[in-house]
């Protein structure tokens, strides 16, 4: 895409850990697919290469997305929430995003009083 | 709605501050409407009424949303994620969503290297 990222990095509010959550919507479904987070530099790579880059806080380390599954997200458009302190990537998934191999990472969700499985891993 | 929110209380890893971010969702339109965050007393609370009770970081107290502007959300569906650090909340949204009464809080979008905004308020 090779955007200049200026913009959006002077909007974006920054935690005390130099972190932002960003949550992964699938843009043509609407699907909410995951919710990770970025620091600047992952911002910066992402706007300029077209392909989602989060800050992995446990590795402490980028996490390209898909490197290594191939189940890499391309940007479709970045947006930002009114406070700045949220982004929402609107991206095109290949495969799936969840670790579980299922499509997003919001599969259990209370029903009936219980915490319920409501989606299976992609064959 | 009277859910036992046990199963989802004991599912949920809140972080260091006691909090969990949640991603509210228009349930029928799959709009991202906004993030803000829960501790588990207001996840307690939103499965109890089924109106969603917000923490507020800044006022460090309950943000029962719409209790002032009438702009409440009914929780259809709660869902928590993977590894459980976050939570999508099906809502059906009754007026707009953002304080700066534009139905999400994401209006704001890179778009030819620019940060432009892309909805207005209602009126």
């Amino acid at each position: 895409m090779g955007m200049n990222s200026n913009d959006i990095l002077a909007a974006i509010r920054f935690d005390d850990s130099g972190l932002v959550p960003a949550i992964a919507q699938q843009h043509d479904t609407g699907e909410v697919l995951m919710m990770a987070w970025m620091n600047s530099e992952s911002v910066a790579e992402t706007l300029a290469t077209g392909h989602v880059c989060y800050w992995s806080r446990s590795r402490r380390a980028f996490w390209r997305k898909g490197e290594s599954s191939g189940h890499v997200q391309h940007l479709v458009e970045m947006r930002i929430d009114c406070d700045g302190d949220t982004l929402l990537l609107l991206v095109d998934q290949t495969g799936p995003a969840c670790h579980t191999n299922r499509r997003n990472c919001f599969y259990r969700a209370t029903r009936g009083g219980k915490l319920v499985t409501i989606a299976e891993p992609v064959e």
